[in-house]
């Protein structure tokens, strides 16, 4: 009597599955049958979008952004400022600044943070490509928004000195208090770069 | 200026993944992006496996478990005992039994449970199916393996009445307190039925 298993296709199904972030063996399972028992599901619609979004979405030349077939959605909009830049680690990064509607201005896209730990260094990121912007692109101000841990401080101050012999600003977002945090949340570096960024009313 | 958002191949595959169990509008998306960043991420494959379950699994016809290309593990196995046949709701019921390696006979799966409050009727269960092959492959006892709840049982006393005119018995899986459950952790109608079923040493 052989050990009763799922169907080779079905063990294969999970197997993928249980490779993406924060599905585990079980959720895996519990997905794989899903999709082949119930009334609503469609696996051939995901399938679909996989390969389209495999086959079509880029990283945008100019700004790493993501880029489907219609274009990017940030470079090709006329309707932005184009002298300030503001300079994040992933395409990730770029929502959530717009989602707050402070910045109108363009982006470029690191694809990344300075890390020798992970063997990171300058060439991996697209670090090139920002000198060329701003060389030849009219930028008056970069805003750098890289993480405010370690790795992010070391891309920002290693930006900083790239950027140098250029003419334009270059800024960094402010560090202290998140809104709406009271000061028994906030830890030790964060209160001493509160203090440190105070500013008179 | 407008709204900057993921490129619509993205999004699409970002609704796709929010249809999975578990998963909601926060996981999609990192999985989506995961998908599209990650070095080791295999986008094609998983599609590729999605399709090859749609086009190659089905239900097998006479057991109901999941099958493939290769057969059903567990119609086509000659080593099981056909004389005996465990009734389970779904064929998801059939590997918790076989890892426990108690049973070595062949299954059938309802594909439900009777549900009057979910419309779910005698005829859209696996029902015709299991009295054919009571009648006809000389199966001599039944193990009802049907939940133990409400609905459960109801499944299960419609199945005696059912298979009353054929000459097989049928049983009923024990209920009682688990294995290694102290009485601390066992509800009332755990313990009622514990106290029913016991056995002298």
């Amino acid at each position: 009597m052989a050990k009763v298993e799922y169907p080779e296709e079905v063990l294969a199904l999970v197997t993928q599955l249980k490779r993406l972030p924060g599905v585990g063996s079980r959720s895996a399972e519990r997905i794989a049958i899903y999709l082949l028992q119930h009334k609503k599901a469609t696996p051939l619609d995901l399938a679909t979008a996989l390969q389209s979004c495999d086959a079509k979405v880029s990283d945008c030349e100019t700004c790493g952004f993501f880029t489907g077939a219609s274009g990017c959605a940030v470079c090709d909009d006329r309707g932005r400022d184009v002298t300030t830049l503001c300079v994040v680690e992933q395409p990730t990064d770029v929502l959530p600044i717009e989602r707050s509607g402070v910045f109108q201005g363009m982006y470029h896209c690191l694809g990344g943070r300075l890390s020798p730990l992970d063997n990171v260094r300058p060439e991996d990121l697209r670090i090139g490509g920002l000198v060329r912007r701003v060389r030849d692109a009219g930028v008056r101000e970069i805003i750098i928004a890289t993480a405010s841990d370690v790795e992010g401080e070391a891309t920002a101050n290693y930006l900083v000195e790239i950027l140098e012999p250029y003419e334009c600003s270059v800024t960094r977002l402010a560090q202290g208090l998140p809104a709406g945090g009271g000061l028994e949340f906030a830890d030790e570096l964060t209160l001493t770069r509160a203090f440190e960024g105070r500013r008179s009313f």
